[in-house]
Formats: C-alpha cells, structure tokens, sequence
C-alpha cells in the first residue's frame, strides 16, 4: 500500500483544476510509493473553496494560506497564485517545513527567485516549479535522443510560443483569468508566461544561455483595469524577441506573442545537430518530428513519431499504440515523477534552483529589450 | 449535491481501466445530477479484482457476475468481458433490473443482440454500447456540421481501420489480450473489432446500409492457442474490405486490417458531399479536416481545425484552446451524456437497438464475404 | 549530336501540350542519343493546327491523319486523340512502320487493345502507353525499394483517384475536354479516365490482379450533349470502386470518383508489406511516405521523404535539393526513357501489351459492376 | 506574331539552366508581345560556352563579356556571374543601352548598388533583378491577398531560409559552385545568398524595415580554397539571424543557416494580421497556409490552399487544379512579367532600385552583427 503525502493546495483556478487532476490520477495508472491525499484547498473566497473542495474531494479547505502552512496534516504545498505572490508563501512554507510544487514563472525576477532558492536549501525541503511540458512524452523523449548523442554537436535552436487571445483592445486587464496582463500580479506579459516554458525546455535540452539580445512590444498600450474600472497603461509585453548564443555554441532565437492570429498556444522547438535534427509542437504534442543522418542516402526524411507505444516515456502506464493522451498527462507525470523522486532521494526537476535559471535568462532578455543592447545572462 | 449511481464492473482489463477512468473524472469536469461511486467490481480471480478494486477504490468485489447481479447497491452494470459472455450476462442483468453498459461489439451476431435489445426494452432499463469515437470532439462536430446541412446531398464515405500488430506468425490466439485472435471468444476478427467502429460512426453520421459486397483474408492460417498450447486454425478474419449502397444514395467503401505495417491504430473517416467534405483520424483526434465549397474561389482549401476551442464539443468542460485531451477523454464523454439521459430522460446512444443496425452490417459483410455475392442488410 | 526523331502528333488538347512540352525540354536536361524534332501537328481544323504548330514550332501541319502517317519524314506518332479513335490510327501508324506514343487507356475495350497489340508487334515498331505517373521521382523510386525487397511480403494495396470536376448538373456532355462524359468517345468514365492510372502503378509496383468485386454509379443521370444541344443519358460511370485480389496473395482497394468535393486530381496509393510500407499522392507529388520496420523500436515512424535529391530518380537532371518539380516533367522522363529504350534496345513501359493487361482489369471491373459477381482478370 | 528580344546570356552555371529554361518555354505557355531568342551566351571557357550553346539552342557564343556588350544584335544581357562582378557589367551593359536582368543579391553592397542603380536610370534601359520568388503562384497569391486587406494591421512577419549542405568540414571554398563560400566572390554568405530573398519578400509583403539587430556565426573557420589549394579562412556567415521593426509597426524576425541538417531549401515565411495570418515554404512551393478570422467560429481553422487553380495567380497558363508547377517555373514567371513590363511601359519589379532596399537591409544586418548594436536601415 502506497503512502499518503497530504497535500495542501492554494489557489483554485486552471492550474488548481490541472493539478488536482493529476493528484486524482497518478496512482491510477503508476505504481508509486507515495500516493497524494488531497487533504486541502485554500482560498480567499470560503464559498469558491468549498465549491472546489466538492468538486475534486478536499477533505478540508482555508481561507487564509497561513493557516494552511500551520498544519500539521499537510506535507506539501502546492502554490497555484499570481506570480507576485509566489515568494512570500513559498519562503513561508519553506520555513514551516513543507515540500513545495510552485507554478511558474518561479518568482517575479531572480532576487526574488535567490531567495526563494534559499529558503528551500536552508529548510532541506523537497521542493519543484511547474514546468510541466518537459514531461509530454515526446518532449522527454526528444531529451532521451539529444542525451544518447543522436544529434551530435548542436548548431541551432529555435522556439516559439504563439497565441492570439488577446488581440482585442476590449479586454480588460487585471482579475481572474486576466491578472496575466496586469504587470503588478504577473511581471512580465509573454516573458514569464510562454516564453518562460521555452527557456526551461531549452535550458534543459540544450544547456546553458551566454547572452541575449531583444525586443518587446506593447500592441495595445491601455486596457480598463478590472480593479479600478478605469483605462490604465498596460505594462506587461505583448510580443517578445531574443536571439541568443548557448554556452555550447549553438545559436537561438526565440520569439513569443499573444498577436500571432491563428495560433491558439503553439509551443514549437527545434533543434539541429551535426547528426540530426528535432522539433516539436504542442497543437500536435503527441508527435515528434526526427530527422536522422544516419539513414541511408535517397531515404533520408523527417519522420513523424507518433509517441504512444509502450516504449516511449510515460506511454507504457496508459493505453496502447496509436492512442494519444494530451496536456493534462504532463502533469499526472509531474507528479508521478515528484513522487519518485521522494522514494529515491533524487529529486525530479525543475526545483527551484534550475527554475532559477530560467529567471536569469527572462531578466536578461527583459533587460536588454530596455537598453537595446546585448547582455549577459 | 449529484445523486449516487452504483456502478458494478465486470471484467478488469484493457476496457476495465478506460471505463474506470471514465467514471472517476466525469464528476470533476461535468455538472451532473448523478455521479457514479464505483460500488464493486467483479472478476473470476480474486486477487486481481482486489488489486484492481485498490487501484481505482471500488468499495468491494465479486468473482460471479450473477452474485453481483443478486446485489441491491448495484444500480448499473459495465460489461467488459470478451464477446461471448455479453448476452448471457446482459440479458441477466435486465432481468435483475440493472441499468447496463455494455462493451462493443454488442453481440456475437444479430441473433444474439436481438435477444439482448428484446431483454433490455422488455425490462425498461437505461442501456448503452461502448461505440465511444462518436465522443472524441471531433468526430461529434463532424456529426454537427452535418446535421446542420453543411455538406448537402452526400455522395461518398470511406473509412479505414488499420493496424499491424499481429503480423508475426509468433503470436498465439486466446488468453488475456488476445482472445481478440480466437474466434470463439471474440466471434469475429477485425470486422467486430475495428469496422464495427466504423460502422457505428457511418450509420451515425450518413444513415442506414443497403447492401454491400465483401472480401476477408486470414494471413497466418494457425497460431498457437493458448488454452492447448497446440497450433491450431485462425478462424477470425485478420483483414475484411467491403462496398456498400447506403440508404441516402451514396457509396461506401469500409477497409480494415491488422497487417498495414506502420499504422497503430488509424482509424479514419471520409464523407464527401455536395457542398462540403470532412475528413478525421484517430492518431490525430484533435482534428477535422473541412472542405467549405461555400468559401470564395481561389481560397478554396481544406482546412485543419483544431479542436479544442471552447465552442466545441464537450471542450468547454477541459483546458483552454489549443490544449489537446486525447483518446480516454471519448469514455468521460460517453458516461457524462449517458448520465445526462438518465436525467433527462432522453437516452444517449447508441443503445442496444441502435448497435444492433452495426450487429446486421456486420453479419451481411461477413456473409459476403463468405457468399461472393451481394448482400442486403 | 543527338539523331533527331521526327514527331508527328495528333491532337493539340491538353495532351498534345503536355507532350509537346515534354518533347521541347527533354534535350535540355537529359543526354541522349535521340533528339525528338517536332516535324508536324494533325487536327482537322487547320487553323487550329496552324496556331499550335506556331506556338510550339512543329514544322508543319495536317488536317488528316491518314496523311501524316503516309509521310516519309516521320519516324514517330504521338496518339492524342479521344479513346474511341486510338485503335484505328494505331493499328494504320503501325502498318505504315510509324513508332507509336499513344495517350491512355490504350484502348475501348480488351478486344481493341489485343489488336492494336498484334499490330504494333507484327510491325515490330516501337510503342509506348501514356501512363505517365510511373515517372513522377517519388513513384519511381517507390517502385526502386519496392524491387530491392524493402517491403517483403505485401499485404494491402490501396488506391484512390478523386476529383470533383462534374459536380454540377450544369456540365454538357461531349466536345473538346467535355468528351470524357461522353461514352461514345470515352468508352467508361472513371475507370478508363482515373482508376486505369490506378491500375497501372499497381500493376507495375505489385504485380498482377486475379479477381475483382466492383460497383459504379452515375449521380446525374442526364446532361446536355454539345453536339444535339438535348438532354441525353450519360452513360459514363462518374464512381467506380472495386475490391481485388493480386496474384501475390495481398488485398486490393480501389476507388475512383469526380465527385469527392475538395480534391481535384488526388491519386492516393498505398502498399503495405511486412517490412515497411509507402504511400504517395498526386496533390504533393514531390514527397514519398515510407514506413521503415527497420528501424529502432522507439524512432519507428513514417517518413516524408522530399523526394529532390540528386540520388533520386531522374532529380539529378534537374536543380538542386529541396527545388521541386511538377506534374509536367513526368512526360519529359517518359519522353526521355522511350528515348533511352530507342538506344539501347530495351524498350521503356509500359508497351502497349502492358497496358493491355491495365485494360484487362479496367473491364473485369466494369463487367463485374453491370453483373454483381465476382470476374476473374 | 510576338517580336523577337535578343537576350546575351553571361554565365552558364545553375543560374545560366535556370533562365535558359525560362527563355525557352515562356513563349509556349505566355500570349506576349515579345518573345526571347537566345542569341548569345559568353563564358570565359569557349569549349564550355559552345557545349552549353549546343544544348539550350544560343545561337552563338562568346568568351569576353565586353565583346557581348558590344554587339548590336544583343537586347538584354543576363547577368549570371558570381555577385562580385555584377557591378562592373551592369554598368556596362547599361552604357551599352542594353536591358538587364541581374542575378541576386543586386551587390556586393549598398554603395555598389547605388552606382548601379543610377547607371540604369541614366540610361533609361529595363532592368530587373531575379528575386525569383515573389512569382511562386502561392507567394504572389500571398501579395493578393494581404493587398486585398483581408490580414488588416499586421503585427509579426518572421522567415527562415535554412539549408544543410555545408556542413562538412571537407567542402572547400572557391571554384565552381562553391565561390558561395568564398567571400571574396560571394561578398557574404547566408546573407546575401539567403537571407536577401527572405528580405526581398518580406518588403514586397510587408514594406520598409527601419531597424534591425543581428548576430552572425560561421561554423567552420577554415576551408581549403580551390584557388590555392591551402587551408584559408573563411570570411563569409554560415548563419545569420535578425530581429527588426518595420516601419509598418510589425515585429520581424529573420534567420538563415546552412547548418540546419535535415533541411534542404526551406524557405519559410509566415505574416499574422489582425484579421488573419498566411504561412509558406518553399519546400511545398504551391501551398499556401490561410487561417481566416472572420470564418465562423468553430469552423476556424488554417487552411492549406493548393494553389493550382486557373483563378489563382499564373496557374490559368499552366495544366489543370491539381497538378503542380515547380522551382523552375518561378523564372517563367519573371521573364513573361518583364516582356508585359515592356509591352505595357509598366516596368516588373523588382527592379534595380527595388532590390537596392534589400541590399541596405543586408548591409545594416552584417553591420549590427560586427558592431553588437541595433543599427538603422
């Protein structure tokens, strides 16, 4: 019989629904010494609480975060807020002991993200930021390849995140579901937010970013707040740019926006080696494109893998070939992997300290955006 | 608060899990009147029904379907045996007053399902059969669009299921998992497993089958039976074909294998009419290819929609646009709508009596194929 | 310098342009022995013919092709005429020791074609069929890995030509481009138009068809004949489908219709072996898919070889990787390989007793359309 | 009957094939005034001048570029040399009177280019530079549409031109298809090679850029040169990337290499409006990707035009929908472009100073590359 590791959830909204799912799930389809117990949920609002507690099964709910982090029945935290307020319980919960599993972007700019590093290296606490998309199968497969040497001496890297939902000046900025747009609760705009999951993706396949250069832009320069129901600057960026070089000598480009009409979240990377080549996108996440040198002459091609069999990550826990799972199952991994980390002792990633990583690059690319010059990571 | 539906499970595999799964999540993503409590599960082997009952938290379990059937907390029984123990077991279970959902292909063959829809209507309980690609988003918008005229007179459906997992002649027939190879248990080959898929979605989206003419193949003529250990003759069929007149005028065209190297588990559809064509496929679920002739001239073009925006089918209820759900989601579908019926009182199909129109298309297929001549439905 | 090989062609339709192009550029790209010389046009209406022959710089014109063939100056016809008339100009360009090129289907009928094969034979002139789509690169060189055992054991093939040119009611019968929906001129419809390209790869890539099972129909029953200016029967077949079995023992599925809205000219083929699997069509003529059972377990997929390397069939005559080719250059290879086959003493296909074997299948199909039965080739 | 234009063609290479073929067809498929005749073609090498007038049909030959400017029967000179000589005989051929049509990139650079472009204007002769791709049927179907305004205010416009052939540490630099490498020839690399059609586009598309900032990498340092057979270092960027403003407002983002393996030719574009978006490559040159924002909701989705219609651009002179045009037919494209130029005094573009804003493009990239700064155009 597995364990339980109770878990103490703060925050209700689409990442508390993809992250009580994957609590639900994991022991469902993986084989885990610890098995999540969804013990707590916490929000301001008792009646949202209570409504989301029926929903997934929380046993219990709160409606102030300290309270939660005082009791003794919770072994893990789970921070599902804005960004603004990840330091604050993060560094809180550290102290009171608790494993932490915080949303990304990890903090609001790396002095904050130190901190928080700190206070969980102080504390000895288990400790992992939500970059969920490094466990979609072929993502983690594509780790696989590029780790085993198939590509061979890395030359290019390419990525993209692209949206459309925020074309419309009628939008508001600020509240639930919007607070993305609001700088004072998210940050930045596409820098935290998307481009953030590039440069965790990139960092992890490709290693470490040198210098950057880049450009931002705001499309739509005022918005009503939903606070003040009034028209106010919007400070965040709408569009963003940098190229870049990796420590490895490969160069990158990457390119985020929500203004690329068309494109609902459009996640895709690349990446070309001496010996081969992949690339990836989310519209279509169960399929990995590969092109291998290898091959013999006249056949040579991309080839489309589609990641469902048995012997592709995570594929073997689910369904048979051919049959696809989708978004939610990056975080069912999450989990599943967070979980064994716990039993083995070697943690999964991204804990906060690679999470940081991610946030040196964001400060650089936002920085260089402000002085239009090149600057080091 | 949602009302108690006690679901009883027989059988634990492959279609054990989905189901489970199914009714696990529904109560997460859907509003619901009722919400099924995974009351017992029943399997000849008691040790492997308990495992399963710790995993997916049935409160207790059977090893004789008729004691379940005996049991008053049981308001729904799940048939996922092979298909030679669904008519004993379904007709059982209308006579106890058991709300039944019962794994495809309904019967053995149409005699049987007659039987099975004569007891179920007789009994007056809720029944369903699990067709549940008419539940994966794309496949039910496809059913919208037509419906709402779109594609005007229609002249063509073509559908394909292929396969290629048991092309080595090493595979033997019978046992778990491959009683899909011995016809005793299974009935048929890939007629009842693959094109009984295909059939159910034609009927659904193009109406009822005239005639039709067929061939079938059995590659490996004697595989090693697992309940003997002797080789012993194929009799499923490993491939079917067939051509058929429906009842609107058009053509039809229906092919399914397991020998199309490369090919998992394609199922795919085509429907051209008049005004439009629309085109899907199960590896990549998410979807619909369309053809608009409306669209102005020189912008004429098949297009890709992604399904996954809010306005369509059942996705409302997921993540946000471009995030993918995937094959097992088709299950959550089918319980929510099937829980909807009992609300509404509007059944959600497809009934026994609507599988028993697959049950005929089949038979008269098989029977072509048998006859070399044309056969009416 | 090449010896030149005075053509004589009759017709000037799209036929007699595609060829005409094909004889103008082949000396361009191509080093052969034989360098075609575009001597004379036949047509019956001289102005016509005078228009062409200016546009495309044959030397002279005909209004009678009794007279073209009595000239000593041409050493090859070109047939570009309406199907009914190929046999009698054949069978005379044959007598007058004339090589023939002539446009597909050979013929009306078996009867026809076996005559015109006896004459061109009892001459002993060289003859040539325009099935043309044997020598778009992607299928040729399907047709190089096919013969180097690449596939093994074959157990499907599957063809589709579908277009929706003759959708509309509106659409007369009979004249310049219309005498396809003519039966007069025409002989079938789809079947010696489309499915007879179909028949023809698969002849040449997967041997020889035993039997076949097959349905038509005719969706507008009756069109406006350009010649009486009435209302008459259309006797064509506007869709025909037909199941088979090949000699090699592996399943055949053809289908073939100008009424599947949204595909103008798409000819799908598909062969599945125990080994490895291709797939090809017209629309993206330039890329062959091929599934390699060779490969590692997890990197096992479909490919989309981009079929423009100069390793590739007839591509190092052309540009460079990654420039594509068209639909146009198939006539130059043929033009090229008759050419080559002049020179060497091997004859380039397929002959016309090749394509009598296509005739052959075309009329099994028909017949077992108008009876119901299954008719052995 | 069309007047003769006397074309004196000077190189033989790639390029030489290209327009040759050009000149060749365009009178077979374009109703025009003027109709080219190939008179000349000058190599400095007379056996290699002789072969290649043999084979294309120049009537004669010559072996110094400056006897070719001076013959009387000579209308328009192409010059096809490697881009350090362009400047020398555009010059004069422009003294000479004679109409010119340039290869790509116009010059070595800006200043270069400046004296040629007031060269021609002072002499008043046509000229025309072969940016052959902007007359792709899909990408002049682009211009159609984003001119017809359906993509309303544009906010992104990113291209990628990446190839693999370099990649070899072994390939020299110099001498017959390889002086790319040699920028002594080339001027630059991926730049002027690459990167100056994707920029050549994206003004035509999108307009001016105001400013860019850019990193450059070459691969390999040295290269044995042909010349001197010694190991030599290499002067020219084996990628390039950029990002920029146009003066639109729009965001761009550029990048070439010819270091991404797997890639052969791929020209890429893509363009996202507020309204709607169009992506191309050139890979499979006669698509064109549309996604529509005023299509109904649900029904939304990126289409993949095949543009082989006789209503989209170019495509009425060719065969039928369907049926694909290639690479070679772009250049038919521009030669009947400018002979209508001519007939009509409304000159194609792009002509010398079209393709100068190019050229100052590529030269504030190579700028911003060296200097690390964001340099304006």
């Amino acid at each position: 019989m597995p364990k339980p590791l109770n878990i103490g959830m703060i925050g209700y909204g689409f990442m508390g629904r993809a992250h009580s799912n994957a609590y639900a799930k994991v022991s469902h389809f993986f084989d885990l010494e610890y098995k999540p117990v969804l013990k707590a949920v916490c929000a301001r609002d008792a009646a949202k609480a209570k409504e989301f507690a029926a929903r997934w099964g929380y046993e219990s709910i709160e409606t102030d975060w300290k309270k939660l982090l005082e009791r003794k029945d919770i072994d893990a935290v789970d921070i599902c807020t804005p960004n603004n307020l990840h330091k604050e319980i993060a560094i809180a919960a550290a102290k009171a002991g608790k494993m932490i599993l915080c949303e990304k972007p990890l903090a609001m700019d790396t002095a904050e993200g130190e901190e928080m590093c700190q206070a969980v290296e102080k504390a000895g606490v288990a400790n992992i930021v939500w970059y969920n998309y490094r466990r979609i199968p072929a993502v983690t497969f594509a780790k696989q390849i590029i780790d085993s040497g198939k590509l061979g001496k890395i030359f290019h890297y390419r990525a993209n995140f692209l949206q459309d939902w925020t074309i419309s000046a009628d939008l508001p900025q600020g509240g639930a579901g919007l607070w993305r747009l609001d700088a004072a609760a998210a940050g930045s705009g596409v820098t935290g937010d998307l481009l953030a999951h590039c440069i965790d993706t990139a960092l992890w396949l490709n290693g470490g970013v040198k210098n950057v250069t880049a450009m931002t832009e705001t499309f739509i320069k005022e918005r009503t707040h939903t606070a003040t129901g009034k028209k106010q600057e919007v400070k965040i960026d709408d569009a963003c740019a940098f190229l870049c070089h990796f420590d490895n000598g490969s160069l990158g480009l990457f390119e985020s926006t929500r203004y690329a009409r068309g494109h609902k979240a459009l996640y895709t990377f690349e990446i070309n080696g001496e010996k081969g080549s992949l690339k990836w996108d989310l519209h279509d996440l169960h399929r990995l494109q590969w092109f291998d040198y290898r091959t013999e002459g006249p056949l040579r091609a991309w080839s489309s893998i589609h990641v469902t069999d048995g012997d592709h990550p995570y594929m073997g826990k689910w369904w048979v070939p051919g049959l696809a799972i989708g978004y939610e199952h990056s975080f069912v991994h999450q989990v599943a992997d967070f979980l064994e980390g716990l039993a083995t002792g070697k943690p999964a990633g991204p804990t906060f300290r690679d999470a940081l990583e991610t946030q040196k690059v964001c400060d650089a690319v936002l920085n260089s955006a402000k002085s239009g010059q090149w600057v080091n990571v």
